[in-house]
């Protein structure tokens, strides 16, 4: 018999993927489009899913053995009726996604949020092979982390352990995070979408007059890159910021790597390693510390892993 | 045949404890003695805890069914020799203790730190019961802690995880840490050794003088308790510093319970409880978060507790 493959879907708040992945991580297959906003109801977004996996096993020999499906998605997530709920990035409050594929298909379906598939992406398929302890961070529009200990994936109360974004890294900007719940969390400094207001909270903090318009967050690596001394000097603090969650992931997981993927630390993978490597504490043993070798596809492995692993 | 007992040993800086303890968490019998800190070497530890099992088990009925030793000891632990090496607290750099224990006693010996075994304590004798997810936090002469995830205590690569003393938690006084790897940790700011000296800070920052001789944090809780307005002010400070420890502990575990032991928290239970309930804060579900009712024993009871978990 041929040997298994895993229907990995990654559901996200602007585009969602499906791909056919074989128990390496390679992927055989994949399938995109955007991720439908209009519509009374998240079963729209069930709709476009279902469509999508039939259209990629129709894309392979009738004989083909599917393990199961493995979904990553957006958080937060209702674990017991298996779909994201109030999802701040999507239009609707819920989207069913377990029991519809499951009855659909008659195969196990596997829900878990995109970075603790990130985690489990990388211990499978990744640098944390044969790693037992790991954490994954993303570095996005937002921040996401998922933690491996003791080669378990650390689920929680509510499946949000790890939930990195909002570790509390600064008391001296005192920035207040779009979680509405604190300040100083590093998902209100060093994500995509609140590098920039970081950028002018700082200026002003150091009565620097802005050379340029910093209007997102590749503006200021762009400048940065080109040598603009204001954009170094601001790098290097969020360097620092970066550290201490760093430090303090460190001390929390007793890791022996932590690996970043998302766009921003994808896209900007030296200055952001870099600034970590330079204020990151380690009062325990000094983990590896990397941009993943997986891409933007490591959501996708993760949803895969998540079937093979079972 | 009669219900086995664990012989419970913890191991501090200034005193030892052996206890034996039944399977409901019941301390039937207890020694205790000052660590010795004279000695050519670590062993002449070993020879006392030895010496203390030994009597301990005369003192019970000569078909006693012993399960096995767990000891709770101070850090860190060389979990490979089996026994703490380079504490800061006591004068040996290694003292043996598995695999001496072992051979004396024919009996299963199991080690961990006194804060993994305050988190197994409260998990199997304490408030966590049938609770999969909660934390530890003991505030003493130093901080540390112990989580438990989805049911599993969490160890990590060296057996540090949760070593939570070292979380960031302040970049406004910038208080350096004894441990020399970083500032604005935790247990540079609220742990009995170091709270008269964030007192210090806190005021001078504050430009307040000091109106009584603060040389111990004991002084400062009771200066508070007879309505002295400063001291009530530095302890509203000091739970703001403790409440954002508590909310990284919340993202880090999602925990259902975290419960503090330690004498500082033991001592002073109302005002540490309310600072952190003030000032945590929740992106995730609230935990509930209270002060342990195991008291001074919790570690006898958490070596005891890894006996009977095996």
């Amino acid at each position: 018999m041929q040997s298994p493959y895993a229907i990995a879907v990654d559901l996200g708040a602007t585009n969602s993927r499906v791909a056919l992945v074989d128990q390496r991580g390679k992927i055989i297959k994949k399938l995109r489009r955007p991720t439908p906003r209009e519509g009374a109801r998240g079963t729209v977004i069930t709709a476009a899913l279902t469509e999508m996996i039939q259209k990629l096993m129709t894309t392979v020999p009738p004989d083909t053995h599917f393990q199961g499906i493995g979904i990553s998605s957006i958080g937060p997530l209702d674990y017991k009726k298996g779909g994201p709920r109030n999802s701040p990035n999507i239009p609707f409050s819920f989207v069913p996604l377990v029991p519809p594929l499951k009855a659909q298909f008659s195969l196990p379906v596997l829900l878990l949020n995109d970075a603790n598939a990130g985690v489990l992406a990388e211990h499978h398929f990744g640098a944390g092979k044969r790693i037992k302890n790991l954490v994954y961070v993303t570095l996005s529009t937002g921040i996401g982390g998922g933690a491996i200990v003791d080669g378990k994936l650390l689920f929680g109360r509510g499946g949000n352990a790890a939930e990195v974004g909002h570790l509390i890294v600064d008391t001296t900007y005192n920035l207040p995070c779009a979680c509405a719940k604190g300040i100083g969390h590093w998902e209100a400094y060093a994500s995509g979408r609140t590098i920039p207001r970081f950028f002018s909270e700082w200026t002003r903090a150091h009565k620097e007059k802005i050379e340029f318009n910093a209007r997102d967050a590749e503006t200021i690596f762009k400048k940065a890159n080109e040598g603009n001394a204001m954009a170094r000097a601001f790098l290097d603090e969020l360097g620092r910021v970066n550290g201490r969650a760093v430090s303090d992931l460190i001390v929390a997981y007793d890791p022996e790597l932590i690996t970043f993927g998302g766009s921003v630390a994808l896209h900007n993978s030296n200055v952001i390693i870099h600034g970590i490597k330079k204020y990151a504490e380690h009062y325990l043993a000094r983990p590896a510390i990397t941009i993943t070798s997986l891409g933007e596809d490591i959501t996708l492995l993760g949803a895969a892993a998540a079937v093979f692993q079972k």
